[in-house]
This record gives C-alpha cells, sequence and structure tokens, in this order.
C-alpha cells in the first residue's frame, strides 16, 4: 500500500490525537510513547504486518508485542482504529478505569491483538523471542504453507537497560532468528530526563556483538521507515532498527522532554497539539476518511488469511495443527499407564530423575514438548533420550540449551505458550528462581502454561551451600496467584504432577524436585490422580489419631519415619502429603475437613515438616500447631549432614511433638 | 616482585593440588575454574593486589571478589598460603563440610578476606561495580592518603552471561569506574559444554560498546598476564582482561572440559595430574620454599599498611574515617526531634513523601548516605535537596542515577555496603521488587545495611494496573530471612522506619511506601519508636474487646474507619499497627500476648488487613480468624475504585467481621 504522507500523517495522528485525549481524560497515562513512534507504528501496520482485524486470533498472523508497555494507548489506538472489535471508542474513552479492557498496560488476557501483556520492562522482547522461537519451530513441522509469520517489537531505552535484554538478544542472535525484528524507539529520554544521565552505551555495537544486523531510521520518514523494514526483512539473523525519534511529537510546547513521558499533557498543550498536528476533530471522534484508510489497512490480510485456511483445510495436517494450536493434549493422554508401572516396580529415585523419567514418556507422546534448560542440562535432567537441540541452522530441534540465562528463558517459554502450539519446560535450580521471578509472575497473570522445572530444592542439594539452598523459595512462589507449585514426594507424585502440570491450560506450573534419591511409598494402585487432591492422606492413624502430619517432597518419607516413632509410643498419627497447596485449597470444605479436621490442637496437633521457612505454614498447622522448617538460611555440608544439622531427623521432631502434646 | 616461572609455577602449582585434593576429599565440588585460573591469579596475588594477610579489614585494601564464586577452592587457597589465620589446612580438609568456613561458595560472614558472598552467578562482578564506587567516593571525601585502592574480579562465562552483568557493566562504564579491573576466565566451557551451545556473542565488542577498555591474554603466561594487568591500571574506565585458560588445567586427561568443572577429578586423575605438575608433595602438604613464596607475597602489603596507618594517625579526618568504616553512626544519632515536629504538626502525605521528608533530615546528618533511583527519582522521592550527582567526572556526588537497572542498583548497593564507609539506599517499584530479588537476598544473606526505598506499595498505585501492582510482593518478601519488611502507616511511623533501617548494622531492609496520601494517626509523643516493637496498639477498644484489627501501611487508617463502626455497634476494637512482622516475633512472648493474646475467635476475633495476599497472615490472625486480602492480581483504575472494588472499605469489611462474630 501507499507511502504517500498525505495519507499517512492523518492516520499516524489519530493515535496522537487518541493517545493524549485518553490520557488527558484518565488524568493518567504515557502519551508520550505513542506519539513519539505513531509514525513508525503506522507504516508497520499499514503496510508490513500480516494480520486481518477481523480474526485475531489466526494463527499464521504476524505477532506484535510493544515491549514499552506504558505506551499502551498505542496500541489500543491501533486495534481500534484497524478494525478489531475491541476496544471500542467507549473503551478507548474510559482508558484506565475499572472493568475497561484498556488498561494502563496492555494485558493479553483483555484484549484480542494484545500478544502478551507488557510493562514490566524488557519482558516484551524476551517474549518476541520465544514466539519467534516457536514460529520456527512450528515452521519446521508444518511448513511454509501453514507457518510463515515475523515478530516485530516496538522496544523503548527502558527494555534495552534491563538485564534479560542481555540475555533475550544473546539467545536470539546465538540461534539467528531472522523472523524478528525490533524497533528501538531512540527518543534518549527516560522517565528521569536524558539517557546520558546513566548510560554511554553504544546501543548498535551491542546488538551487533551478539549477532544481530543493526540498521536505524529517522521515526518521522515514512519512506526511510520502510526503507529500514525492508532491509531488516532480507536479512538471515534477527535485526534491530533504531528509530530516532521524538518523544510527544505533535505537542509543542513538551515534546522531546521527560515531560511527555507519564503524565497527561494538560489542557492547554493537547490543544496546542491539535493545531501543531492541525487535527480538528473532537476528542475520541476520527474523521471517516481517516478511519476508511485504517480499516483498509486492517483488513489487508483478509485475503492472505482466506488462503491460509484453504491450505489448512487441505492439509494432512490439518487436526493435529488445530489440536496444537488450541493448546488441547492429545485425546485420551494421560500417564496412568506409567503410573502403573511404577507401582509394579516401586523405584528410589530423586525426584528430579523420576521427572526425567516421566519425562521420556510425555516427550514420546506429545511432540509438542519443547524442553531445555539455563545450563544444568544434566543436574536438571531435562532432556530426554532422542530429543535434538533447536539450533540456528535447524529449529526442528525440541530442546533448548539457553545458556545463563534464566530470566531470559522464561520469558522465551512465556513467549512461545503464548504463540500456541507448544508447551515449553525448563529447568534450573529452585534457588535460582529468584533470577527468573519476575516472568515467572507474568506466566502467571498471563494464564501461560510454562512449566519450570526447579530441581535441588533445598538443603538436600548438599554440599553448594546456602547460595544454592532454597529457604524461602517455595512460601514465596506459592504466594503468586494463578501458579501452581507442586512438590512430589516419590516417582509416582512426580508423574502425577507432571500430568496435572500438562493439563493446565491457562496455568503455570513449578515442579520443585529433589537431588536426593527418595523412597517410593505410592505403592498402590489409585484409581485418580492422587496429587490432583493438592493434599491426602497417605497414612492413616493406627492407634487413636493424635497427631497430623504434614509434609512435602523429600520430607514425607520423614514424616513417615515420625509417625512409626509415634505410634510405637501408642499415639496415632495420619501423614498427610501435600504435593500441592494451591490445589488443596481448591477442594471442597468437606474433602478439607476430611483430611485437616478444624479442631484444635488439644484434639489433634498439626504438625508441618517442610525444609524450607515455616513463614506461612499456620495455614495448615494452626497457630498453635507445630512446625517444623528452616527460618535461616542453609549451610555447606553433605545432605545428611546439614538435615541433621536444622533437625529434619525423626529423633530431632518426635520429641517436639511429644512435648507439645503434653503441652 | 619477580614473574621467573621457576618461582610462580609451584606458587600455581599450591593452588592447583590444594583444589583438586580438596575437591577430592569431600567429594564435591569445582575443581576446574581454581585450576583454570591458578595463573592469573598467582600474578595478582603475588605482584599486584595490595593487602596484608595480617590485617584482612585494613580499609585501603584492594577488593577481590572471585564471582564465579564455585571455584571456590581458589580463593581458599590463596587466603591459607598467603597466610590469612583462616582458613587454617583442617579448614581446607574440612572443605564443605559441617561447620567449617569453606564452604561450598565463599561466605563473606565465615572468612576475612571474602569481601562478598558468590556463587549466584554475575553479582560478585556487579557487587564490585559498587565497591568500586565506594572507593571513588571515599577518595573524593577522604583523599588519596586514606582511600587509595582498586577493585579486582575474577568472573566466567556464567557471570557474563546473566543478565545482571549487562546492567553491572554499563553503569560501570558509564561512571568510568577505572580502579574496576575483571578477569574474564575465557575458557570456553560452560556446564552443558563448549559456550558454542549457547552463545555467539563476541563478549569483547560488547564491553567495549558498554565504555570499557578491553584487553587480553595468554592465562598460563606470567609475563603476558602482567602485561595486561599494567595496561590495564593505566587506564580511565574500567577494564576487562580476557584471559584464554584451559579449564581443569594440569589434568592431563579432564582438562579443557566440562568434566573437571563440578565434579571431583577421581582418584587416578589426581594423581596423574599430580605426575603432569610435577608436584610431589602429599594431599594438603605445601613444600616450604613454596609456602614461603606466597608468605612473602601476602606480607608484602605491611609496610604500606603501616605507612597508611601512620597517615590516618595524622589525618584530621580519623575519627570520621573510623566512624564510616566501621558503620557507626554519629554519636546520639535519632530523628526524635524530627518525629517531635510531626507530632506537633501532623501531615497527611504519602508514605514516599514522608519518607523524603525524613531524608532529607538524614541525608543532612549522615554524610555517608548514598541515594538513588532505577530511573524513578521523581516517583521514588529519593533526591533530597542538595544531593549531588554522582559522575564519572565527579565521585563525590551522594545521588546514583542508577538508569534502568533493578539488579544491577542492588548489587551495587550490596557492593558500596560491604566496602564499608556509605550505607546505600536506592528506589524502585515494590513490584519491581522481583527484579532484583537475588541481590535483595544476598543482602540479607551478607548481612549488609541497604535499605530499598519500595513506592508504590500496593493497588493504591491505581491506574498501572496488575503489572505493576503488588500482591505477593510484601510476604514474599517477609519470607527472607534477615531481612526487614517495613509498611509504616503515617509520616510518623516513616520516619521511625527509617530510623530503624540505619540502626541496622547487619541487615538489610525494605521501606513499603504508598503512593497515595495517608492520614497522619500518630499525634502523640511517645517515648521510644513504637516501630521498633514491629507491631502496636494505635487505638484500644472502648466497648468490650471483640475484635483485634491487625493492618499495616495504607490499611492501618481504614483499620481504624472499621473499628469506629464496630465500635458504634457497641462491639470493642483493638487496632494494632504492624509495620515490621520481624520485629513483632523477635518481641518477648509477654509483649506480643499483650499486644495479641492467644485466645481463640469465640473469645477476640483477629482481622488482619494489607491490600495483598492473605497467603501467611493466619500467623497473627489464627486459622479461623478473618483476613482481609487480595488473591488474584490487581485492576487498573483509580485508586479509590481498586480499593473499592477488592472490597478494601469499612462498608466492605465490618459485615464480615460481623458475620463472623455471629458465626
Amino acid at each position: 500500500m501507499s507511502l504517500d504522507p498525505a495519507r499517512l500523517i492523518p492516520m499516524a495522528n489519530a493515535i496522537r490525537a487518541l493517545s493524549m485525549d485518553a490520557v488527558q481524560k484518565a488524568q493518567s497515562g504515557h502519551p508520550g510513547m505513542p506519539m513519539g513512534m505513531a509514525d513508525v507504528a503506522t507504516v508497520l501496520w499499514s503496510n508490513y504486518l500480516k494480520y486481518d482485524a477481523s480474526a485475531p486470533s489466526w494463527p499464521d498472523r504476524d505477532r506484535f508485542v510493544l515491549s514499552a508497555g506504558h505506551g499502551s494507548m498505542l496500541i489500543y489506538s491501533l486495534l481500534h482504529l484497524s478494525g478489531f472489535a475491541h476496544p471500542t471508542m467507549e473503551e478507548i474513552e474510559n482508558f484506565r478505569q475499572i472493568g475497561s479492557p484498556t488498561a494502563g498496560h496492555p494485558e493479553n488476557f483483555l484484549l484480542p491483538g494484545v500478544e502478551c501483556t507488557t510493562g514490566p520492562l524488557g519482558q516484551g522482547l524476551a517474549m518476541a523471542v520465544g514466539m519467534a522461537m516457536a514460529e520456527r519451530h512450528l515452521n519446521s513441522q508444518f511448513g511454509d504453507d501453514l507457518v510463515d509469520h515475523r515478530t516485530w517489537v516496538i522496544a523503548g531505552d527502558g527494555c534495552l537497560m534491563e538485564g534479560v535484554n542481555h540475555e533475550a538478544i544473546g539467545l536470539a542472535g546465538h540461534l539467528k532468528l531472522s523472523r524478528l525484528v525490533v524497533f528501538w524507539d531512540d527518543n534518549r529520554i527516560t522517565i528521569d530526563g536524558s539517557t546520558d544521565l546513566s548510560t554511554s552505551e553504544n546501543v548498535r555495537a551491542r546488538f551487533e556483538a551478539t549477532g544481530w544486523f543493526v540498521n536505524s531510521c529517522d521515526g518521522h520518514d515514512y519512506a526511510d521507515i520502510a526503507r529500514a523494514i525492508d532491509e531488516a526483512q532480507a536479512q538471515d539473523r534477527p535485526t534491530l532498527i533504531a528509530c530516532r525519534t521524538m518523544i510527544g511529537r505533535g505537542a509543542p510546547n513538551k515534546q522531546g522532554t521527560a515531560a511527555t513521558h507519564g503524565s497527561p499533557l494538560g489542557a492547554a498543550e493537547v490543544e496546542a497539539a491539535r493545531k501543531e498536528l492541525n487535527w480538528q476533530a473532537a476528542p475520541f471522534e476520527i474523521p471517516d476518511q481517516v478511519r476508511e484508510e485504517w480499516r483498509s489497512a486492517g483488513s489487508r490480510g483478509y485475503e492472505a488469511r482466506t488462503d491460509w485456511s484453504t491450505r489448512l483445510g487441505d492439509s494432512e495436517h490439518k487436526a493435529e495443527f488445530e489440536r496444537r494450536m488450541a493448546g488441547d493434549l492429545p485425546e485420551g493422554f494421560d500417564l496412568k499407564e506409567f503410573v502403573g508401572d511404577l507401582v509394579r516396580e516401586p523405584q528410589k529415585v530423586a525426584s528430579r530423575k523420576a521427572s526425567e523419567n516421566a519425562l521420556a514418556v510425555i516427550n514420546s507422546r506429545l511432540p509438542e514438548t519443547v524442553g531445555g534448560s539455563a545450563d544444568l542440562t544434566g543436574s536438571n535432567n531435562t532432556k530426554t533420550e532422542g530429543l535434538e537441540t533447536f539450533t540456528a541452522d535447524d529449529a526442528s530441534g525440541r530442546y533448548v540449551y539457553y545458556g545463563i540465562r534464566e530470566f531470559g528463558m522464561a520469558s522465551a517459554m512465556n513467549g512461545m505458550a503464548l504463540h500456541g502450539g507448544v508447551i515449553p519446560y525448563g529447568g534450573t535450580f529452585l534457588v535460582f528462581s529468584d533470577y527468573c521471578r519476575p516472568a515467572i509472575r507474568l506466566s502467571a497473570l498471563q494464564q501461560a502454561r510454562v512449566v519450570y522445572v526447579m530441581t535441588h530444592d533445598s538443603i538436600g542439594l548438599g554440599e553448594d551451600g546456602p547460595t544454592h539452598q532454597p529457604i524461602e523459595h517455595l512460601q514465596s512462589l506459592r504466594a503468586i496467584p494463578n501458579l501452581l507449585v507442586m512438590r512430589p514426594a516419590d516417582a509416582v507424585e512426580t508423574a502425577e504432577c507432571w500430568e496435572i502440570a500438562l493439563q493446565q491450560k491457562k496455568r503455570p506450573s513449578v515442579l520443585a524436585l529433589s537431588r536426593q534419591g527418595l523412597e517410593q511409598f505410592r505403592t498402590e494402585e489409585a484409581e485418580e490422580n492422587q496429587c490432583a487432591h493438592g493434599a491426602y492422606r497417605v497414612k492413616e492413624a493406627q492407634a487413636e489419631r493424635r497427631v497430623i502430619l504434614i509434609a512435602t517432597g523429600s520430607e514425607v518419607q520423614l514424616a513417615l519415619a515420625c509417625a512409626e516413632a509415634l505410634e510405637g509410643r501408642d499415639i496415632g498419627a495420619d501423614v498427610v502429603s501435600m504435593p500441592c497447596a494451591e490445589l488443596f485449597d481448591e477442594q471442597s470444605p468437606a474433602y478439607r475437613d476430611r483430611i485437616l479436621p478444624n479442631v484444635g490442637p488439644e484434639e489433634i496437633l498439626r504438625v508441618s515438616i517442610e525444609a524450607g521457612t515455616s513463614f506461612g505454614w499456620e495455614r495448615y498447622t494452626m497457630l498453635n500447631g507445630l512446625r517444623i522448617g528452616i527460618d535461616g538460611f542453609g549451610t555447606s555440608a553433605p545432605a545428611p549432614d546439614a538435615f541433621e544439622h536444622f533437625g529434619f531427623t525423626s529423633e530431632a521432631i518426635v520429641p517436639k511433638i511429644l512435648a507439645k502434646l503434653e503441652a
């Protein structure tokens, strides 16, 4: 389509007007970025981006990621103008108001066309890397006919300064993700003022050092923007386009300054901008011709999409492709048979090893899994036999060597999961969940099925010591909404937890797995997935019940030993394994009361045993129950010595229980 | 001193022998890095590093940071050989055993000479940036006579791939920290195998892009190493020295492979290495001549140190310098007068603004504070009047524009605090505590006095929406050991919390502060700092006490409103403000029982009100109490609407309390 400024200037100014008016009305928001990047976005959305506004979830659409999510009015304007059903003009008028999908930052679960939630800086670009990986991977499996699209990103200085940017672009450069193009809004302004205040970096040279093609353009010159994009599309590696722009472009007195970044322009400046831009329409009104131009841009992809649908209809891969993109597991998929084998032939293995064994089955039956590890492949046990490596030359591999990039890995997995068609899982040590915690939070917020394989889940990792021993991590992760934290206690539970994780279409999971060997106590056939209850009784009191021991993961075997010692003293003790507290909390009150009757410690003493902080365990033990935990940092020692040091032996625990019973 | 290989080879081989023998004996550890970097370390510690083994805490010593902390046997060998009191040979023989200071990764709180705790990759180098900043800053205040040293770092590929590296070197390059030299152990091996598996980066070009001088050397050629160091010392900016090394150098069959990275070499290979190195001494024995050479290296700095002591003795700055380096506050420092003024003239301000007001007093009275923000200066209210900017040209400034680098900022603050002589504080939004969480954990583990100023501490920030609204963050931070999380409720509490934070010589603090205005309810003179109790009664029940409302921060005013409504129904209600749960937990049982009597809800119903997850609040409400919290993600809306939406109004809360009382 045409790059004629006479056509594009009013289109871009429509974005500027909507952005400044919506922020002004809300008395809150960020007009500077949308006004500065309006021209680049207009060229992209009117001439390059492959999409059909009438079909936002077309699988072969290009993905557009507004990494600088504070400029949310840019994408809301684009979606509205190009003809997406939402946001409506009313919704734009309700920018940042309760109940409107036009939230302060773009939320993928509120608006089709918003590919991912952005705002936490740097993560949009890092997720785009995952989307570009998923595209090449699916292309290798389904061919150009079905999968052949690009990923476009608008990023600001903040996105580039954040540490995750280094990890993300390193991975993208290494994998030569040529379908990825990043527009850098090079406006030389951050919140605190000029970028000179805090950085002296040669951004171009840094991207070149990591294998990117670096281009630049005048971000307010349509032909120059188009030239830069054309050149980018011809590359065999990812491209950064440095767009020289003026923040707040069009606001005559404030443009080019931090004053336009995060505050309304003010009524007078909005008025002045209208004059400067020669924009005569009232707030929230779009002249018919501008609207028509935008609508025709938004329907540019209609034919491509219908052609694609025809190809899909003719494809032998149709059913499988649709299943994969819908995120459905194969009909009847479960791990019952595998669990049955385990029950018949019990194993004493570390749960990280049990996870590998379960994964071997999963990976052989689910072609959509894409595994990886942040340089701990042999420790996380994430690479099962036959998984080939995802490389720059061959994206068909289902295993990614992410390098020492936990945050980049987690972000890429978010991007893959949101792209659809793959189920990503990736490993690191549980303690390093901190390194990717911002992305774990976004998995949960974005309702993305990502499986975090987090091994070495307690002081049981032994000699590596306090820096590597998680203490607060299990509880800190459990505090995140919409995230399943699962800590299986033996090989059967590990398989069950994997099954649960895969079934969560809208929820990420963390699997916390041991380094050390665990006895298998689940040796009887069960009709259903016991872990799906979150917590269940693994051993019933023999003598009159005075105690309920609640444990997770490697401490369940310890709880069983304590129970045996108590029964020896004629004190009845249930043992409850709680692989997933979140799922237990979702059970019916009747079920919960059956496992943990709501009676005080004078009747039944509840005792929790988990080799981590006791913080938060009052939810299950009651305040006057007993909590066996570790409320300081760990220690460097062989695992048995570390457990003994912190009182994780039945010899140390049972007397505490007895004392409490007698108190 | 001499670079004669005949002298240095045995010295370096002593490191290799101790490292492989200690790992072999422990059957656990990382021999590859110490053996690969033994030559570089020997040149540095015998010819350049300014230190005196007999005085590990000499303030003007060079700082040495083993950022690749898994190679801990390198620094243990260096400390032992050069004559530090610890580790003794017995302690080295007990490498990675319980109670020995030779932990799996180096811990600053276990061994003098270990400047910081390393192991979590990337953070050592990032802390070194802070140390180098502290050095220049103190130099600007105390002159070359007292402060004139360098910071040296050994980093591996992992340290360079982690995202924090980008933030750290960007900051160091911008500030032209010429006293910082980083040795990169360029061995082309990571845990998963060759670095080619996961990275294609031109590391040299990336460092150059951020303003570093980049040099290289043969890491096994003493003269070449020395040349590279000489050149580095002549620069006006930080230096990276790429040291081409062979991992596990000396182990003839395994060197150069990932097999030497994280496992014992095995008895046969240790034997073979002894032959290869021509090392005849038995395990844990050092030939006399080698020991003498190392001892003379370790006492090289004796004279420099005693000269320095003489200069200090003669200096007009002596008392102030010693106070600063000891980390003591000025005699009699407190904020009582400021608090008194507030009590007399109550203010309704956001606690972030109250924090700025307190900081204005603090910064005027404590010359050791160094503030900053990760590009949110105007939002975090961290820059008080008169604070000048710390720049490349002038390090005397006490305010750092850290840029959009939360993790880099937090790591630099750790480095500053550990260097001593300054008290760093820095700001970001509370939700972005996730971005620097690994460094917050290290503040706590390292017992470093860092003050995190975390504003926008709840849904009360309003329109920015779920990505910016903390939910799980307060509780997740409270779960970290040895960290004070303080959420003051008005201007007086904010000042009290600042006073507490500054008094913590061995503990970091997080101040969680509101964006929105808060009524001041503390309007009566108090003899002591009320917040120091962690929780205290701000309003006593008038009618017979049936309820205790426990609230923090902005929700205390809401609790007061609820109490008023309850009293209107003749239901007595205490209101307890709990600015710091950790400090409350440290109070005497008698005090705690006075505030929260240990009786069931049928006598006194406990209700918590905090605009964040309810997870963990059972510790204070009891299981059958009532928790008013937010157990999902936030929403984008003006603050009052958001609070109403989530039921944070007395109209919504009081009926819940009544229902519970009647149940």
